[in-house]
C-alpha cells in the first residue's frame, strides 16, 4: 500500500504532532508515523507526569512548613498509588487532547516505527503486523524527523538491572523511607531529587562537575544548593565514579571526591547524565544524513538536514532538548517547507525551566557567557528578598538577574531562582526581540505585588536606579 | 523653623515614598511628611497584609483538595494569632526596608499632617507637638501631594459601630463561625471574600450591578461567580440596599433584587464600596486645586495639577487605585520635574490584578471596549482546560483572553483568570507598548509545561492558528 501526503513526519512527540498540527493549517495532507503513542516523550514519561509529581512535592514542602504561617497541620499522608492514579489522569486526558487535536486537523496517524527507504518514503512497520497500515509506504516530497531522544545509560549501571532507573522508571518509584542516589545533577536530577526528598527519600546527588546544574549560572546553581542542604539532600559534587555493583536490592557506588575515595550504598539509583537520540531503525543506512560529533541529527537553522526534502526537529538534533524548543523547531521548519520564511531557531531565545521549588529559569547569556563573546553587558540583580511577595510565599533567598547592553538596551540574557519564575521567563525571551528592550521593559508598569516585580528592579539596577535595593 | 528642599512631598504611601527615591536618584533633595507610617496604605493596611491572607486561604483551599492528587491531610486548624503574627512579621520586614531605602538615600522624613500653606510652603503639624519637626516649614519650588485615599463609608452603615468593617479592619477579623455580608462585590470585595470563606466564614457578596467585578470582562467575572458559588459562597448581585440596622453583635440589611425585598442578618459586614481621596486639611482653602466630578485631584498626563510646582501622584487623583500606579505616577512626576521627558502616563497600560483563587489580570481594553473607540480588534482566546499546567494546577476552570488588531499586530489588552496570572500580566503590559505587538509574542517560544503558553495560543487565535485548541 503507498499513500501520498504532502509532508510525511516520523515521530509523534512535541516537535511531530505540532509540526503535523501547523503543517494541517497550512493545507498540507500529513502522515505522522509514531511508534508508542502520540505526545511522546514529554507527555507520557517526561516534562508532564515529573511536573504532576513536582506539583504533589511543593504542597507537601508547604504542608511542612505551614507553621510559619499560622496553619498547624498534622503530617500529610501521601498514598503512592493515589497521586500516580492523578498523574495518569492528568497525562491522559491531555493525551486524548492531543489526539483529538490531530484528528480535527486530518493529520493521518500510523502505529508503527517509521523507517527511511529512500529520500521520499517512508515505510511503517507496526511491533505487530496485523495492525492497519503496517507495511505501507508513505511517500512525501518532505519529511520531518521528530523520533526523539531517551535516557542515555551508563554502562556501569545499565537500566533495569537491579534498582537502577531511568526518569522514566523512576516517575512510578516510591522513595519513601529509601536511601536514594541520583548519579547526574542536572536538570532531570534535581528535578528529582526534589520528588524522591519530598516523598520521604533519603536522597544524594552525584555529580562530576564541581556544581549542581553546570548549564545554569553558578550563583544560581550555589543558591539551589544551599536550599537542597537546608532541606537534607546530601549534594556531592566534584564526585567522580570509579565503579558500582549491584545486586536485586541494592547498588554500591564506589565514589572519588578531591582524591579521596568512598563507597556508598543506595537503595535504590537514578542515572540522569543525559539524553541519546533515537536513530536507530530508522534507515539512516538507505538514507545517509549528517551527524555532529555528540551523534546527533545536523540542521540548519531552518531545521534542513542538508538532504534535499529532509528536515528534522526536536531532540535527535541535539540540545536544547526540551518540548518547546522541539516544537519550535517544528513549526518554523514546516513554514520553511510551505514556502514562508520563519524567523531562524535561535536556541538563545529559548527560554529554560527547572521545576524544583523555588523554581529555576533562564534564557539567553549571563554576564560571564556575554564578556566571552566580547559584549560589554552589565548584570542587574534583584534579591528576593526586597520582593514583597516572595516573603509572602515563604521565598525569600531568590535572586533576579538580567543582563543587558546598557548603551543600546538589547536584553541578552536573564537568570532567576524564585517562586513562580517559569511564569515569568517569556516576558524577557519576548524581550530579547523587542528593539527598544530593557528600555521599554522599564516603562512597563509591573503589578504589585507580584514577584514580576523584581525583574523591573534588576532591569533598573543595570542603570544603577532600581527602586527598592 | 524653615527648611528648604528640592522637592517636598507629602505622603509617603507607594507614590510618595517611591517619587521621593526617584527625586534621590535624580540628585535631589527630598523632604517627605507622612502622618502615619511610610509604606502607606498599600503596606500596612491593603495589598500586602490582605496578600499574606490570601496565601494562607490558598494553602487552606489546597488541602481541602488534596484527596484529589494523592494526599490525605487531617483538615488544617488555622491559628488566627498565629497568622496576624506572620502578616505582621512580613509586613515589618518591608516597612523597615522601605525606612531603609529612604535614609540611604537621604530623604528627610517629618511625621505630621503636611499643609500646604502657599503653593511653595508645606507646613508640618504632628499629633503630638513636642516631635521634632512640628511646626517646621518646608519650602521647596516643587511639591508632590501624594496623601492617598481611604474607605468610603456608606451611610447607612458607618464604619466601627457595631459590627461595620472597612477593608482596614476586616483584616483582623476572624470569620470563623460567622455569617458574613460584603457589601460591594468589587475587588477588595471578592478577594475578602476568598479570605473570610477559606478561614471559615458563611459569607455572602451584596452587589449593585448584575455581576461581580463589574470594572471586569463580564465571562471572567461569570467564571469567577461559578467558581464562588462551587465553594459556598453566596453572591447576590442586582442586588440594592434598602435599609439597615446594627446593634452591637449583628446587622441587619434589608436587600432588593429584581422587585423583591427581604432582610439578611449577619454577624459582620465588611462595606467596600470604593475609596475618597485624602484631600481635607491639606490647605487647599489656601492653596486651591482643580477637582474631578467625583472629587479626585485633576492633573494632566505628567501629574501636574495646573498650579505652578504642585504635581499629584497616587489615588488622591482618582482611579485606577492601584499602588504600582501611585509608583508609576510619582516617577513621571518627579522625571518631569526634573526637567527629564518621561513617557507620558497612560493607565490603559497599567495591569491590574485581583489576588482571588483563582487569580485574574487585565490590562488594556476588552474587545467590546476596542468596538466602542471603533477599534476593528480581535479577541483570540484559550481555555485553560488544555493547559497542561493549570490541569497540574488542578485550576481547570480558567481562561485567557488577547486582544489585538490583526492589521498591525497591535496588542490591546488581555483578561485572563487562571492560577498564577498575576505574574503574567506584565508580559502584556509590556508588549501593549512594543511596535510589533502580538507578532513578536507569536516569535517568542514560551516554556512548557507553563500557563502562560496559554497566552501564546490565544495570540495566535486572533489569526486562527493556535496549536492546542
Amino acid at each position: 500500500m503507498e499513500i501520498s501526503y504532502d509532508l510525511v513526519i516520523v515521530g509523534g512527540g512535541p516537535a511531530g504532532y505540532v509540526g503535523a498540527i501547523r503543517a494541517a493549517q497550512l493545507g498540507m495532507k500529513v502522515g505522522l508515523v509514531e511508534e508508542k503513542k502520540v505526545g511522546g516523550t514529554c507527555l507520557h514519561e517526561g516534562c508532564i507526569p515529573t511536573k504532576v509529581l513536582l506539583e504533589v512535592a511543593g504542597f507537601l514542602n508547604r504542608a511542612a512548613r505551614a507553621e510559619e504561617f499560622g496553619v498547624r497541620v498534622e503530617p500529610p499522608v501521601r498514598d503512592p498509588d493515589g497521586v500516580l492514579r492523578h498523574r495518569d489522569s492528568i497525562v491522559n486526558r491531555l493525551y486524548h487532547g492531543v489526539q483529538g487535536l490531530l484528528k480535527k486537523n486530518g493529520v493521518e496517524i500510523f502505529n508503527g516505527k517509521g523507517i527511511l527507504t529512500d529520500p521520499g518514503s517512508v515505510s511503517v512497520r507496526a511491533a505487530d503486523e496485523s495492525v492497519s497500515g503496517s507495511g505501507a509506504i508513505l511517500k512525501s516530497r518532505y519529511i520531518l524527523l521528530a523520533t526523539g531522544s531517551r535516557p542515555k545509560p551508563w554502562p556501569g549501571l545499565p537500566f533495569g538491572e537491579g534498582p537502577v532507573f531511568d526518569s522514566t522508571a523512576a516517575l512510578s518509584l516510591d522513595p519513601q523511607g529509601k536511601k536514594v542516589g541520583i548519579v547526574g545533577g542536572g536538570v532531570v536530577g534535581v528535578e528529582f531529587a526534589d520528588i524522591f526528598r519530598s516523598f520521604g527519600g533519603d536522597v544524594t546527588l552525584l555529580e562530576r562537575e564541581n556544581r549542581l546544574i553546570p548549564s545554569e549560572d553558578p550563583e544560581i546553581a550555589d543558591l539551589l544548593r544551599k536550599e537542597y542542604e537546608r532541606r537534607g539532600i546530601e549534594v556531592l559534587t566534584g564526585c567522580g565514579i570509579v565503579s558500582a555493583q549491584r545486586n536485586s536490592e541494592r547498588v554500591r557506588i564506589r565514589v572519588e571526591r578531591a582524591g579521596v575515595e568512598e563507597t556508598r550504598e543506595f537503595d535504590a539509583v537514578l542515572v540522569s547524565i543525559g539524553r541519546v537520540p533515537n536513530l536507530e531503525g530508522l534507515g539512516l543506512e538507505a538514507v545517509p544524513l549528517s551527524r555532529t560529533r555528540a551523534g546527533f541529527l545536523k540542521v540548519d537553522e531552518v531545521q534542513w538536514t542538508g538532504k534535499a526534502g529532509i528536515h528534522a526537529a526536536g531532540d535527535l538534533t541535539g540540545g536544547p532538548m526540551l518540548a518547546h524548543f522541539a516544537s519550535h523547531q517544528a513549526i518554523v521548519a514546516v513554514e520553511h517547507i510551505a514556502g514562508k520564511t520563519p524567523l531562524p531557531v535561535d536556541p538563545l531565545r529559548v527560554p529554560r525551566v527547572i521545576y524544583c521549588h523555588p523554581e529555576i529559569a533562564s534564557v539567553g547569556l549571563t554576564l560571564r557567557e556575554a564578556a566571552e563573546r566580547g559584549i560589554e553587558a552589565k548584570e542587574g540583580r534583584f534579591p528576593l528578598l526586597g520582593n514583597g511577595r516572595s516573603l509572602i510565599h515563604g521565598d525569600r533567598r531568590g535572586i533576579v538577574k538580567v543582563v543587558a547592553d546598557p548603551k543600546n538596551g538589547q536584553i541578552l540574557g536573564f537568570q532567576g531562582i524564585g517562586p513562580g519564575v517559569s511564569e515569568m521567563i517569556a516576558l524577557l525571551a519576548y524581550g530579547m526581540g523587542d528593539h527598544k528592550g530593557i528600555f521599554g521593559l522599564l516603562d512597563t508598569v509591573f503589578p504589585h505585588p507580584t514577584v514580576s516585580e523584581a525583574i523591573w528592579e534588576a532591569g533598573a539596577d543595570v542603570f544603577d536606579r532600581a527602586m527598592h535595593r
